[in-house]
């Protein structure tokens, strides 16, 4: 049987199960799926179209015959597995920050820079969720007009933290309308010391704090950037929220463009055909994207697109996708489809 | 008994009900209540420091003998009630979007602009909840820094909206964590076409659309807070955005200040003594504002504060008050106080 060995690390968890639903409607040419997660989780077992197929242990040995590996398991795993996974001949996706910023390591958004993949050394990096969608949005723009610039605010759903803590919020909400008292295990950052509620509540910290006051997050948004545009001259600046949604990130976005001609129409005929995005932008009819409306689907959607009351070439919008599907398990089957269709991976 | 005559308008309402609560622990001297609102609520009762209150319904007469109304029951009841308690010699201090932007009326934030009132003629208008936690953090920052120019993204509670829409976003919370369908009524906003769930969800639209794609909320932020500030050269846009949240509005602000010399640590120390102001800024120890955190409380709280990576001048900081305490109930109270001690009002 023709196709590719596909493994997948993770297979448990919420990108991983979101992974496996979508092999199932990928055009990639598919053998065998083989599902990796922590010794745990072995034995228990997951449904790929409709087969049922039993999880296993991640070793090295489990990479033998594999052609692609998408690694979504924590950037420990991947720094364990993914060199050995390369070193039996897969080419790992690695949905976690492991990799991204390795100068060897190609960091991917398949609309924006699939060519980067052309040097690959056996890994790929798949962007930050909240980098993704701002690039898919973003870049059709930069190739008309320029960017000179881009702060942005996020509003990120729960489901970019885990299960674990899509469950708590869920928890959390219940005692709430319950008027019970609650208490917060997970989020911010799993990592961190503190914990706080995050059932209608708001917090201003995703990961830890690094450098500057910014958090890793911040940091992932600004160096991605830099690094998928092939820009190191593009400011960037982010404040980056978590907020509580279940699943689908939103985005206010600014971003001064260097082009004197550029307006709000011609931004907007720019999105209309670009790839992997949906124009939903019309005050007249309420039109503008929201988490509930983009959950499940692979666009990024973009709305509320306005000239800055007083900079010239400064643009506000509205900028939502799913972060576990284009922000993760899409975006990484679309780097999957690339390399397929660049003719950059062999089946074994 | 001495003190002074005061009528609260819209009584019952989500801002009328704190502004009761918070009169209790004024240090305005007080002879009388006098609880207004819609025919339909009168002869409810409501408690005053444990007294019971009748609720009547608001007529032109009913401002007979009132030294201080505070209005918070619509712009439409203000336009049409506001003008009768000014011709019965009643101080109006109006809550609504009616005034705000009339030159003739003060548009004040006691922290900032208590000053404005020694011209008032009658009414004096309280700003936006969004603008006033805006105002107290930076005033401030302006006056020891300059301040060129804001950009806002903001995350505001429902209580913003009224004690309907907060009832809803309970009732819809709880039909999503049954996995029950649900439907909406009231938000974005409940003069306009469509209508979207807030639970668990995100909306980019507070009040209706405007010109230039902005929304009403997003101009008053912009036109209020030039005017609170006497400065129209402050560069100012703003995206307002609806947050499945109770109480507490919250505030990504990016901000240019004038000053070479202002680093993290100068605002910092501004921030720190400032009247009305709680600096909670410490990664290292995970203290930030949050609404949970905020709720209930009048001061405004700043974190997060930090430079920007590209702009020397630029500073980014979190800024989170009660909507309906600072942002509404509060700031009226407040600015009733002063009057009495800038000897602006006299008992009847």
């Amino acid at each position: 049987m023709s196709g590719y060995t596909i493994a997948i690390v993770g297979a448990t968890g919420a990108v991983g199960t979101k992974m496996i639903e979508m092999l199932g409607s990928s055009s990639l040419p598919i053998n065998k799926i083989k599902l990796l997660a922590s010794k745990r989780s072995a034995g228990k077992k997951l449904y790929f179209n409709d087969v049922e197929l039993t999880i296993e242990e991640t070793t090295a040995d489990s990479f033998d015959g594999v052609d692609i590996a998408l690694f979504s398991a924590g950037g420990d795993i991947s720094k364990e597995f993914a060199p050995e996974a390369v070193k039996r001949g897969a080419i790992v996706i690695d949905n976690t920050s492991a990799y991204r910023m390795d100068p060897t390591v190609p960091l991917v958004v398949p609309e924006v820079n699939a060519d980067a993949m052309k040097n690959h050394n056996g890994i790929i990096a798949n962007p930050n969720c909240s980098t993704i969608q701002m690039m898919v949005a973003l870049q059709p723009i930069r190739k008309k007009y320029g960017l000179k610039r881009i702060i942005v605010s996020t509003y990120q759903a729960v489901s970019g933290a885990g299960a674990a803590a899509l469950e708590e919020m869920k928890e959390q909400a219940q005692h709430m309308l319950n008027d019970e008292p609650y208490d917060a295990k997970i989020l911010p950052s799993g990592g961190d010391k503190k914990h706080f509620p995050i059932a209608f509540n708001i917090l201003p910290q995703i990961d830890v704090f690094a450098e500057g006051g910014y958090t890793y997050e911040e940091w992932k948004m600004i160096n991605e950037t830099k690094k998928i545009m092939s820009d190191d001259h593009i400011k960037v600046s982010a404040t980056c929220v978590r907020v509580p949604v279940v699943s689908g990130h939103s985005e206010s976005v600014y971003i001064e463009v260097a082009d004197e001609s550029a307006t709000v129409a011609g931004i907007q005929d720019v999105l209309r055909i670009a790839p992997g995005v949906e124009l939903q932008d019309d005050p007249a009819t309420q039109l503008y994207p929201t988490p509930l409306t983009a959950v499940g689907k692979k666009e990024t959607f973009v709305g509320r697109i306005r000239q800055d009351v007083d900079e010239k070439l400064g643009f506000h919008m509205w900028v939502v996708s799913d972060n576990l599907v284009k922000g993760a398990a899409w975006n990484s089957i679309q780097i999957a489809e690339s390399l397929h269709s660049l003719d950059l991976v062999k089946e074994k």
